[in-house]
């Protein structure tokens, strides 16, 4: 099942970067889930690059559900959206089938494809594919809401400057669907920070928070169907992650037992923690208190900085000078991918639990 | 698949803490791989507790091959191995079934089981399960090491302690047979360290690193079974386990690309990077560089200090003194444990790529 | 994993009779596999109904593939193929979204899916999706082919007439690409035979019998997994299959183990066996023969004479006459479906032993 | 996953027929579920060689359940049986290793495993691992039968001999705990044939029926996870079977579309279909009539008269004689294995519809 993520509700993901269309196909849906175009339209709006911070490639993002939806809900059979690709440029790319871009999957893909991997603008590995995912994520996300859990991913950093952390989940949740952080102060000193590291022809990695309220308690599985593994599995298919942590996550490194346990209270009736360091996870479980996890994104590799490679053909060291249209920092542009991961991998949990109907709203 | 990792090569694990055995099935191991008793006695010790800083419940780990051995080796028929549970003492636990331990399993299985869970020393959640994944793991190491792949897991740091990083790895591999870390010095003070807290009654948590050396290029998916998401959900499988990193990780928060990107070069004839930021992991695919990942273990949730939870019968908060046998700090016991769910992830990858056979040495 | 079949080369379907397009995702393909679109189109020109004993609803399948080729062979990224649903009239089916027709899935979905299924033409349900299944199907053979494994499909028998049984199979396989039979007066009387059946308002079923030549020896797994299973649930995904047997299969009710079972002889330094009545099967493993196997296909459910149905809104027993396009006989329209999903199986199975590359050319 | 059944709740087989144990692990089942040692025993006996017609090794099968069991309920882990091998005699099967038994997965096997395969008594292809699939599916069908469930198999002919067609379902069951047929002079028959048979050194073959009443309406998925092609997966996992049919099965080849049609009709209130022709299913999914299926069983391949083999090591033909225990036939005791993963079958499919819970009683 390589390029297939769930068990119970599964996402297929195909296409290429500069093919004539990308897509997936969710199956395992209940019947009669509503979908919004629009709303899914919205997510993919947020994923869209947008202003100076951004590649100028924009695509439109005009998706077409194909399948699995009739009388404006799901059916319950396998849902494919297609998105086409409009704004492709493959001259930029011919070169690189040669000479692979450090740090970016073209010279694993040369070693695993045996050379017939569609190089033209990362083919398969490409972020565009990304939008496909958002798709996914927003049908899942509205069935999610439609039961009462809520997720929202903020920048919590781009290089020395940090947004705040949530506060008030419900509207801090609004705040995330006009900008990127919680604090719009520190939206502005990010933007600042990458045009300036964008005009050095760099790029900035950052890290991203997000914060899930109203799953149900006793979802996931000991040991290999944790809701740390399955989630943590969703997050990294997202192209740049390369970690996650949940809760305190490596902060529990310097701390002891006396400090990192989360005390047990009965608040209202309910068992609840008064510590939140285990992010809402005890042995691969959910115990209730909101899932808290943080993401480590790389900074983009496609940079304008002349760099070192080979070429596979000669097999000699080389100068790379990339051309082309690229984005100096993608970490905004991977938080609603991050959305769009959680809330499929929360679907495919909850569904393995309560069975198919269980969306049904 | 709930309690059984991997697709092509898989591990099925069952067993409670108090029950008679544990053990664990092995499947899709190609026939003819030599199966060795001694190597998987030697991995088993490894994990063991000893000294003052581990439980006093030690046990034999007297191992049994029920099935899949025939003639010192593999048959290609499924591998079942037991190992009796002996020092069991079920006493100790008998009130954790209604004041559930503050960052252990205990609530959520309660949730998830409707209190049909073995409370029994964590039942299916104990760390002792882990000594059949180490027996599963020592099967799949000594089968890398044949094809020349290997892997080792150090204590990076306890509380403010740190090892050295990885220098001359075939040495240093060997060196870790002896002790968790590759600095005896380091290692002498965490233990110094994780007495002083045992003392009063407190545990320590820490990082563990792990490199693998030898791995095949190529091997690995395009997003959803990329080699980050697929080692990341076999270590999170791991009690205690709450973030994975590779490569710099969380540290590409604060770079730039034109840091964090490797360049290539031809050295020998053959395609290397000069850095390794990316830990041998370029789109999901080994690019041929060691594979390089950290964990974060979470300090041993059972602590003698008085701590709050809650009554589950009565629903009223309680206060809860653990009695029994506890280890103070887990970290260097979950490294022969990184070790074996590394090696099973790294077998079910490289038997998908290459078919059943590439193991047969 | 509802809508996939496979483990190693999965393939994914989509979509309903009346949709924009169905369509198929082929994952885990080697790259480099040669993609010929004429065979594909002569594939699907075999399932394309034709003549006075088919459906008066003739497609063109006019497919495209969206992903995973790139000069004209596969990427070994996800393979997508859509093929528009052209000549779609929905209006004779709107009826039967309450008066469900008798053996067709109409009333078993409603119960499934809560009545929110797509009911135009039997929706996700209709025999239509099998053309992306031959198409996914023609991909697999020539595979398949490259590597010297021939599949060959005829009608066994339909009513009283039956057809020869394979003597020279090359010969015969390229016979079949002309006829449904190996003896083309066989055929003739089929087609008489179904011809006088539709004057009536009234369908048949029929017999396929499948050979397939050139399986590696030693592919397929004990207990679970063995090849009959495997393929006997890819014949089952074919609509109106109800029965799948292997070798002597139901024959073997009445034979004795001296004359069921196959001798073993060495020919020309090989192991063969000197009958075949296990059909290319031992213990769920090929062997080496031929697998042979045959499949039951009932009448067509959609008949133009009046039948007894009942009324999902009134809950009251109703008679139903059927209009629109339908078969009298789908059994010759199924037999490049039953190709199809064989050739489909066998990789999966392939792969699975020999790994991902072994479709490599 | 070569030999674990299952997506939602999943059965690994594990053992060989001489090793010390088989063994088998359940997981998914849901926690609470009561599990009574006697049914299993009951049904383990049911299996067990009784009697004149066969074979004269006689196992007591006392199972051990190993794990997943607390005060005598389903605690939700993974549950474990073991069954020691007792009465092994390994002594008869030394030569097996270069004469491959006719119609045995002995030769198979040998290409498969590259002659590592354990030969004695079969190995991991012995029947004798059906005894742990018994285990299994008693503990399967105590669930269903807590859901008003009920499964029943009967001989329905051995050579010429036949067993008349289930009439009152539950007197019927009932009657199928003392005799494998509904009819005890078809039984007494059957057996004199199997003896006069079995005089001769010789075997035989049989058709086994089974129906199951009480399954909700639409359950199964529409294409490859249908109820068809599920039981028949897990039917074709059974040592020896060749066939299987649903309904009418290969009777339809002769049948028109007008008697082949189920008309429906509301008895009762509840739409029911007054012919059941297709056994219970449409379009793979349950329309709440009893699901009918005929499995087609070999006759035993271990027979007394000499036969024709090779020698693999010297690669030319020669004689085999086999001494050994023998049954002359198994389609009796192939009864309760069919009952046992046809409840396997059954339940995975129910805990995909309606989720983990679903069998809590």
């Amino acid at each position: 099942m390589k390029n297939t993520f769930g068990n119970y509700v599964s996402v297929t993901l195909f296409g290429e970067s500069h093919g004539a269309e990308i897509g997936v196909v969710m199956d395992g849906l209940a019947p009669g889930i509503p979908v919004d175009e629009n709303f899914i339209a919205e997510k993919l709006k947020k994923r869209r690059p947008s202003g100076v911070i951004s590649t100028a490639r924009v695509e439109e993002d005009k998706f077409r559900i194909v399948s699995g939806v009739f009388g404006g809900v799901t059916t319950g059979a396998p849902l494919c959206i297609l998105i086409p690709n409009k704004n492709v440029n493959s001259k930029d790319y011919s070169l690189l089938s040669e000479t692979p871009r450090p740090s970016h999957a073209d010279f694993a893909a040369h070693c695993k494809y045996h050379g017939n991997q569609d190089y033209r603008g990362g083919g398969h590995f490409s972020g565009r594919l990304t939008a496909a995912l958002v798709a996914a994520g927003a049908i899942a996300q509205s069935a999610l809401l439609a039961k009462g859990i809520k997720i929202g991913t903020h920048i919590s950093s781009i290089g020395e400057i940090s947004d705040r952390w949530f506060e008030d989940f419900d509207s801090d949740v609004e705040r995330l669907k006009e900008n990127p952080t919680l604090d719009p102060i520190a939206w502005h000193e990010m933007q600042e920070y990458i045009k300036s590291v964008a005009k050095e022809g760099d790029s900035v990695g950052g890290i991203l928070e997000t914060a899930v309220t109203g799953m149900p308690k006793g979802v996931g599985e000991p040991w290999f169907d944790g809701v740390e593994g399955v989630i943590a599995r969703a997050i990294y298919a997202i192209p740049a992650v390369k970690g996650v942590e949940f809760g305190a996550g490596f902060g529990f490194g310097k701390m002891r037992g006396s400090q990192a346990n989360d005390p047990f209270a009965i608040r209202n009736g309910e068992v609840v923690t008064l510590t939140n360091n285990n992010g809402g996870i005890n042995g691969g479980i959910t115990n209730g208190m909101p899932i808290i996890f943080r993401t480590a994104v790389k900074p983009t590799p496609s940079i304008f900085i002349e760099q070192q490679t080979v070429n596979l053909k000669t097999m000699m060291d080389e100068k790379l000078s990339l051309k082309g249209r690229h984005d100096p920092a993608i970490v905004h542009r991977a938080a609603p991918v991050v959305d769009a991961m959680t809330a499929i991998a929360l679907l495919d949990m909850l569904c393995g639990r309560f069975g198919t109907d269980y969306l049904i709203p």
